[in-house]
């Protein structure tokens, strides 16, 4: 019978098929264990170093030769450049990993968010940064959309339904922003932990304020100042998003051409630097605090601000050193 | 200078380290290339094969010999083996896999949650069913709590608080369900696309039961009738899922040791069969029927129960098959 034949020779193709499958993933895995030695190995080694350098520099700076100064500033910035060569090379995957957030383990289970390549991770980084353009864009535009239909066809009077599309739209911005870092995490990004604090307060927040009830004629003028503040305030961070976005990126870009940052880095939290952007940027921002209300924005406000002012001093110590370590070299 | 000498050294080794990371990754991943077009080549053998075998059967029973329809019926038996073997062994991650759907896009972006071990795909699984487990509970405790302390300490009114923590907490275990299905659907489980349209409901319904005003005094009981039927709704429902999931997994156990079904696979959705826990279920079921609100609820309920009716026929379709080839086999 010809349709016996054919599935017995099946099954044997099946085991064979699962033979080999077996035998790649043993001598991969092999082979993956050892490079991932080698990486953890080189990594710490980095590290060990950088520090010998750092205490060489700080120990006692008048009696070091100023020669020998600059020329330690030189090394550290080679080791900065090794640490960037392992972390945007095959290499990346190889590293020793930062353990997957709570946060992922509670909607993901035990899956491994790391990706096994290097263009996946950036196409994950990609994405991220497109994913944030979008929502900035939409952040500035639900909002404004809402406060254009009240004046004009709402006769002053906000709907419950669509402010309460918008608040679950918010929440679901924020799950995914939060998702998409602690992943950006997980593939050796530096995104700072407060973000994703934040991100978990802004979840907070947006859950808070689908309970709030949404109250409407008489008086509804008055009793919907809440909700008119909480929409003006979500425009005017929809603009500075928008605004940060593109110029960090700008900033990111350089940082990463000289070899100052790695690929997978994001650009979260970092506002220094003076800019033409900046001087739009400031007002909005500051303007933005007058405007937060409620205690989960307003300890929300605070660790951005005492993030930024943390970035603008490790960025300033740096710029003093690398300044005095020019100086000298320049008298001698 | 010694340091140098070690900085320079690292610089080295951080090179050769990608070289050979490059290296590995460019052979295994041509491999693995070539395991997967081995493992799609072979199953889509088996896909025509099977279908070959269902129209010789079903084209003409009665010219069939009856030794012959038999022996069909045991190839069928093999082929479902193979196919078993294939996926639970560790060709698994080679297969050709469902795309990943919108849902996992939209929270983790371009991520590949497919996990690449049959060791990790297992540990996602019993993550998934410990994760029901522990939720079935928590479904019925946590609104047996709330109508506790609303009978004895909250004089017959629910204050809105702990409410929405509760609706807070629903949409989050939706949530976690639905990513999990979808990961597990992704590795290769046959869990049946209704499950995970049941849980985007599910998510639905309690975004919009957050959005509910929880009335106090005066007139409390009157008000949150509502809420009351929902909260005894879910207490149900919790002994429900907490029934299914032990008896369903019992069956699973003894398919999966048949070599009927896949390690992968899931109990959802699979409420057929007799059995000394059944007898329980069913009035549960029934009760929970009539007990239901609100059209979104009313949609799970009809998706539910297609579901099973079609789960039943394709079974009942099974056995008699089976039965008929058997009478004739033991006729002749």
């Amino acid at each position: 019978m010809e349709v016996e034949e054919e599935v017995r020779r099946i099954v044997e193709q099946v085991k064979e098929l699962n033979d080999s499958a077996t035998s790649f993933v043993s001598s991969s895995s092999h082979e993956e264990l050892s490079l991932r030695k080698r990486s953890s190995l080189v990594d710490a080694s980095i590290t060990r170093l950088h520090s010998t350098l750092l205490s060489d520099k700080h120990h006692d700076p008048k009696l070091l030769d100023k020669a020998f100064f600059s020329s330690l500033s030189l090394l550290e910035e080679d080791l900065q450049r090794a640490r960037c060569m392992l972390a945007d090379g095959d290499t990346c995957s190889f590293l020793p990993s930062k353990p997957q957030g709570r946060f992922v383990r509670m909607f993901l289970g035990p899956l491994n968010v790391r990706a096994s390549r290097k263009d996946i991770q950036l196409k994950v980084k990609e994405e991220y940064n497109s994913y944030r353009d979008r929502t900035a864009l939409l952040f500035l535009v639900f909002p404004a959309i809402l406060l254009t239909l009240r004046s004009y066809v709402w006769e002053g009077c906000l709907p419950a339904f669509p402010v309460q599309l918008y608040q679950a739209w918010l929440l679901f911005l924020y799950a995914g922003l939060a998702m998409r870092e602690n992943i950006l995490r997980a593939n050796g990004s530096d995104i700072r932990s407060w973000w994703l604090y934040h991100h978990y307060c802004a979840m907070a927040m947006a859950l808070v304020s689908l309970t709030w009830e949404i109250k409407g004629q008489p008086n509804c003028v008055q009793k919907q100042k809440g909700v008119r503040l909480f929409l003006q305030w979500a425009m005017m961070q929809g603009v500075a998003m928008l605004l940060q976005n593109r110029y960090q990126r700008q900033r990111l870009y350089t940082r990463i051409a000289l070899g100052k940052a790695k690929r997978m880095d994001v650009v979260w939290g970092e506002t220094a630097g003076v800019d033409g952007q900046l001087l739009l940027l400031c007002p909005i921002l500051f303007t933005l605090q007058v405007l937060i209300c409620g205690i989960l924005l307003v300890v929300m406000a605070i660790g951005n601000f005492i993030n930024t002012v943390e970035t603008l001093m490790v960025k300033s110590r740096f710029k003093a050193k690398m300044k005095r370590s020019k100086s000298r070299a320049e008298l001698d």
